[in-house]
């Protein structure tokens, strides 16, 4: 059109799709421009603000390798990905949260009970509880996919001293839905911030800082599949999660337990002396 | 903030900046986000759909270079370079338009009534007029950097067989704000088809043309530059410029001139023995 204006360019630009065009693809990207538009009017946007995004989009286009997402990033530290998280989760299931770019797959499985720490040194963590439906019934030998940072704040496929498959591993729950593994706390982490993300924080006044948490996915057949974390509720960044994944109803607990309560049954059973902390969490998965 | 919900996540990304924060940096990332998480929310954005998103930010990212920037194409083809030019046009200026990513720095001096075409073949087009300001005014010595495709449809950058000044010129009106060179057509063309941008245009059923122009950039001291095009009224993309470029103000028209009306003064004066098109516009600065 010649006479795109201001106030009609979204119309104009809705107006191109062909009749042809999936309906959804129409309505997502139809909105996006509007919504986009609507934000460029709203601020008066200048060409050197536009400009300045553009260069940080070519940056994190720059950075970006299989192993380091920059779009990801900028996503999750604008709240996007967990906004989508959100919007999809099932009322009444677990909440979902950000998958995060350090999930390998083909994690080596591991017994229940098993240790997921390794050679690493410190408190031992069990962690254990059972995989629910909507209703509070077992989901038995529902799939944990689980995984976290080792003690120095590391992933493994950032760590070159870790093996890569340090801290993953792939639990089935029992037939009563139980889950039960021993490890050592994960740790607060700063998000990478030698790249565009970093400098946004940085001009906002933010730190790079999320709350230490277990990662899991878990699968059940019949069930959606539910990629969450699980945050301690003694992280200093509980309340301050740079990447918005906290809710509430992900929140645990590392319960002390003295030296010499540690039960039979364990990998590492006889071989705990100290005192050791307990988590229980439950996890409740939707239906298809 | 561990209550973070659909509805609260844009209040708490705005509560994440420090007081120290340059206003204005605050207003245009919190309204980005307000509007993003607007949109996610309206569509219900699934996680599919939000991965597919991130994949054509990083094809993107892959594929951009200095002489190709995908970025930019995707802001113009959403829309957003045309509004960010409406936007910041003054009324009563003539309207800026999309600056495009085949403008050449330290274009060649031309001499008022110098030819643009060189060596190419085709029908003369005389381009004159007068640069003014908002009362009418002619603007002395205002500088015009002109560009345009050759009659293949490339730009000097895309294509090896033209000088990369090729189509460029850098002309300084006289001190009554006049103007005037010639040059050949510049032709219709589709902006690359093969990124992204490409399969975005194809799942709306757009084409990738945009309709012919010449590219004008307007200085003068005191005043606003101005970044714009102007579009023949005879071309058949005229309605539907698939990076919305057209405005109104911006078309102008090829007035055929019979064989034997050339004028005297031009460098091509003496040479022009067919029929001829004669072309006037006149430009319109804001102050500063």
């Amino acid at each position: 059109m010649r006479d795109v204006t201001p106030d009609t360019i979204s119309d104009v630009f809705a107006s191109y799709f062909s009749d042809e065009t999936d309906p959804r693809f129409k309505e997502v990207m139809a909105a996006l421009s509007r919504h986009m538009h609507a934000f460029v009017r709203e601020v008066g946007l200048t060409h050197d603000e536009w400009r300045k995004g553009l260069e940080a989009m070519e940056w994190a286009g720059r950075i970006t390798t299989p192993e380091r997402n920059e779009f990801v990033l900028l996503s999750d530290v604008m709240g996007l990905s967990s906004l989508v998280d959100m919007i999809n989760s099932r009322e009444g299931a677990t909440s979902s949260s950000v998958l995060g770019p350090f999930h390998v797959s083909d994690a080596p499985p591991m017994a229940l009970r098993a240790d997921l720490k390794g050679d690493f040194e410190g408190e031992v963590v069990l962690v254990q509880g059972h995989v629910r439906d909507l209703e509070g019934n077992a989901i038995a030998h529902a799939q944990l996919d689980i995984w976290q940072t080792a003690p120095n704040g590391l992933y493994s496929s950032q760590d070159p001293d870790q093996d890569i498959m340090s801290f993953h591993g792939l639990m089935t729950a029992d037939e009563n839905g139980y889950y039960a593994f021993t490890t050592v706390r994960p740790v607060s982490y700063t998000v990478p911030t030698d790249g565009p993300v970093g400098d946004i924080l940085n001009a906002a006044g933010r730190h790079p800082w999320r709350p230490s948490h277990l990662h899991f996915i878990i699968k059940a057949d019949g069930y959606r599949d539910l990629v969450t974390e699980v945050f301690p509720d003694d992280d200093p960044y509980l309340d301050q999660d740079t990447v918005f994944g906290v809710r509430r109803d992900l929140v645990m607990r590392y319960s002390p337990q003295p030296a010499g309560t540690f039960p039979d049954g364990f990998a590492l059973s006889g071989t705990v002396d100290g005192p050791w902390a307990k988590v229980d969490f439950d996890f409740k998965l939707a239906t298809k």
